[in-house]
C-alpha cells in the first residue's frame, strides 16, 4: 500500500427533501450568491425552484449565469468569473450534473483568485483560496458533487482535460434524488457506466491496494444490480437513490486510497471524442472501455481476470472483457462509433487529436501505436 | 434508502513516516499543546518521541498529561482538563489507542466549552465548539482516528458509555502502520475482532442500504483475508497497513449511511464486560457476537443468511455463526467468558448491571430475558 491522505470535506445531504438545508448552509457564506446552472432540465425536474425558493427564503441576493453546456467550456467560466466579479458575489450555488458543477467549481477558484481559467486548468495559478460552492445535484454521473476535480474543454487549444485542489471541494452537496427521475433513459446510462468507468480507472491504477479494489468491486457490483432494474423503472426512487451514491462512491477517493493514481487512459481518449463530436462523456467511456481492455488484455490478465472473478464469477480474460461490453449494450449506451454515427472514415482526424494530445494512462502508457489500435478495436 | 449526511472533515495521513507531517499541522492551532497519552507502549513504539520531536521542531509549549488506562476513565479526562485550562493550551496531541483518542476528544469539548466530561457524555451540554485535537494512531482497533465517537466509563455511576458529536472529529489522523508492528498478539487479534464488529453492528442496524452493505462484507473479506495472515507474522508492514485501513473504514461513516442507525447491541453488552472486569473491548466483543447471534437467529435468519452467502459462501444459518466464532477463535481471541477466567457463578453480577444499565441495540431491542439467554450462550 503507498502513503495517501484520505481527506474530503464536503457534507453531503442525501434523500428526498434535502433542499430544505440549503438556506441554512448558505447563509453562513454571505449575502450575494451566484447561481449557475445550464438549460432545460433543472426548470423542470424542480431543482431550479427548489434552489431559488431556498436563497429566497434567506433574503439572499440572486445573481443567475445559465447556459453552461453539457460539454462544458472554458468561455463559459471567464464569462461566470467576470459577472461574479463584478456583482461581488460573496458564494456560488451550482445546479445541474457535472458540467455545471465542475464549471463553478473553477468559478470559484478564479473569483477568489482573479485569475483565467484556463491558467487554473493548466495548473499555473497558485491557488491560495477560492469562494464557497454550494452544489446542488441533478444526474448521478461524475462524482464532482464530492470530489475536488474538473473537467472543461478549451476550443482554441483544442484540449479537454482535469484538474484537481483541494479548495475545489463543494463545501456543502445536496443530493436528492427525485432530482434524477425525469433523466432520459440514455443520459441514466451513462451516468451508470460513467460511474462503472471511474471504479475501473481506479481498478486499473497503479500501486496494490487491497481494500480499495474491494470498494471497486462493491461499487461494480451496485450498478451492476441496480442499474439494469433502474433501465427498467426510471422513476423508481430507490434506484435512482442507489445509483447516485454509487456514483458519488466512484471518485470521492474511495476507491484509490493506497495506490500512487489511478490509470485515467479511458477517460483521456473519451474527451477526444467529446471534443470533436460532443459526445457525452459516458458514451465515449462505453465505446472506449471495451476497447481498451482487447488492447491491454495481454499486459494486464491477471488483473482483468482478478476482476471476472470477483464481480462475474468469470476467470476468462476474453469472456470478462466481453461482459463488460454486453452489459454497457444492455443499457443501450452505445459501444462502438459507428452507433453514434462516426464511420472509420474518421479514423485519422481522432487519431491525430490523440497523438497531439498525447493521450495516454498515468499507469498503463499509450504511445500511437497503442492508440491507434484502441480507436480500431472502437471501430471494430 | 433514508436520508443521511455524509460528513467526515477529518484529514488521515496514511503511511510509513507521515508523522513528518504533524509540525505543519499543529503549527496552525497556536504554540501551546497538550499532549496526552497512556503509558508504556508509545514510548517504546517510537510514536511518542516522533510526536514529541515534531512538536519541538516547531518550538510548540508541551505540556504532557499522561496515564490514560486502556477502559478509560471520566476521571482522566476531567483531570486532563483542568490541567489543560490552568496552561492555557490552544490544541491537544493524543498519541495513542481508542482509549487516549476518545479521552482526548472530550477533553477537546470541555476545554472549550469549560465543563464537566460526563455532562458531555450524557448529552447535557449545548456543544458549539472545541479545541484543535490531532491524533497519532498506535493501535489498529476502534476506528476512532476518524469519527466523532468517545466511549468512557464512569466508576461512580457505574456506566461505560459512547457519545458522538461533530465537533469531535479530529482535525489530522496520522496513521503509521510501523507503530503497530510491535502491538502484542492478543491486541492485534482485539483490534481484528473489534473492527469485524464494527461492521457488523452497522449491517445489523435499521434500514436498507444496499452500496452501505457491500462495503461492509468488503471489510470483513478484507479482515478474513489479511487478519489470519498478520497473525503469523506480527510485523509485516503491509499486512499491518491493510488491518489499520480496514479498522477505520469500518467506523467513520462509510458502512453506516443509508440506514437510521446502527444496532451497537453487542457493544453494549460487551461494555459491561469492560467495565465489571476491565477486559479489553475487543475479547468482550469476540465472546459476546457469537452470543448475540445465536440468540437473534431466529428473528434475523435472512440477514444473517445474507452475510454468509456473500461472506463465506455459507448459506446455512447455523454454520455462518459458527464460522464467525470460529474466525474468532483461530485469532486466539476468546469466545467464551471461561476462557478469560469468569465463571457461570457470575452470571447474576453480570446480567443485574446489563438490566441496570438496560443494555439493548437501537435497532434489535432486548429486554431482561434476551439478555439472560444471551449471557447463557456467552457462558456455554
Amino acid at each position: 500500500m503507498e502513503n495517501f491522505i484520505a481527506y474530503n470535506p464536503t457534507k453531503l445531504h442525501f434523500g428526498s427533501g434535502v433542499i430544505n438545508n440549503l438556506g441554512k448552509a448558505g447563509k453562513e457564506y454571505g449575502e450575494r450568491v451566484l447561481l449557475v446552472y445550464g438549460k432545460g432540465s433543472v426548470l423542470r425536474n424542480g431543482s431550479y425552484d427548489q434552489t431559488k425558493g431556498q436563497l429566497e427564503k434567506i433574503h439572499a441576493e440572486i445573481f443567475e449565469f445559465s447556459g453552461i453546456k453539457p460539454n462544458p467550456v472554458i468561455d463559459d467560466v471567464d464569462a461566470a468569473v467576470r459577472f461574479g466579479l463584478s456583482e461581488k458575489i460573496d458564494y456560488i450555488v451550482a445546479v445541474g450534473g457535472g458540467s455545471v458543477i465542475d464549471s463553478a467549481k473553477i468559478i470559484s477558484v478564479c473569483i477568489a483568485e482573479r485569475c483565467k481559467g484556463w491558467d487554473v486548468m493548466k495548473n499555473k495559478v497558485s491557488i491560495q483560496s477560492s469562494v464557497p460552492m454550494i452544489a446542488v445535484l441533478t444526474l448521478a454521473a461524475t462524482g464532482t458533487e464530492m470530489n475536488p476535480v474538473s473537467v472543461l474543454q478549451n476550443n482554441r487549444t483544442r484540449e479537454k482535460i482535469g484538474f484537481s485542489h483541494p479548495s475545489m471541494f463543494p463545501r456543502h452537496s445536496f443530493l436528492d434524488p427525485t432530482y434524477t427521475r425525469t433523466v432520459p433513459a440514455n443520459y441514466t446510462a451513462y451516468g451508470i457506466v460513467d460511474l462503472i468507468a471511474h471504479a475501473l480507472e481506479n481498478f486499473f491504477g497503479y500501486g496494490e491496494a487491497s481494500l480499495s479494489d474491494r470498494f471497486v468491486e462493491a461499487i461494480i457490483k451496485e450498478a451492476f444490480d441496480c442499474g439494469p432494474q433502474l433501465m427498467k423503472n426510471l422513476s423508481d426512487y430507490d434506484l435512482r437513490a442507489r445509483v447516485m451514491w454509487a456514483a458519488t462512491n466512484a471518485l470521492n477517493g474511495l476507491t484509490g486510497y493506497g495506490r500512487s493514481s489511478g490509470d485515467w487512459g479511458v477517460h483521456a481518449i473519451g474527451h477526444i471524442l467529446s471534443f470533436l463530436y460532443d459526445t457525452p462523456h459516458g458514451a465515449t467511456l462505453s465505446i472506449a472501455y471495451p476497447a481498451w481492455l482487447k488492447h491491454l488484455k495481454s499486459r494486464i490478465p491477471d488483473r482483468i481476470r482478478k476482476l471476472g472473478e470477483h464481480l462475474l464469477d468469470e476467470p476468462d480474460v476474453e469472456k470478462v472483457i466481453q461482459q463488460v461490453e454486453n452489459f454497457f449494450r444492455s443499457l443501450n449506451s452505445p459501444v462502438r462509433l459507428q452507433e453514434i454515427g462516426i464511420n472509420a472514415d474518421k479514423k485519422m482526424v481522432i487519431l491525430e487529436l490523440m497523438n497531439t494530445n498525447k493521450v495516454t494512462g498515468q499507469h498503463h502508457r499509450l504511445d500511437d501505436s497503442d492508440r491507434s489500435i484502441i480507436l480500431d478495436w472502437m471501430f471494430s
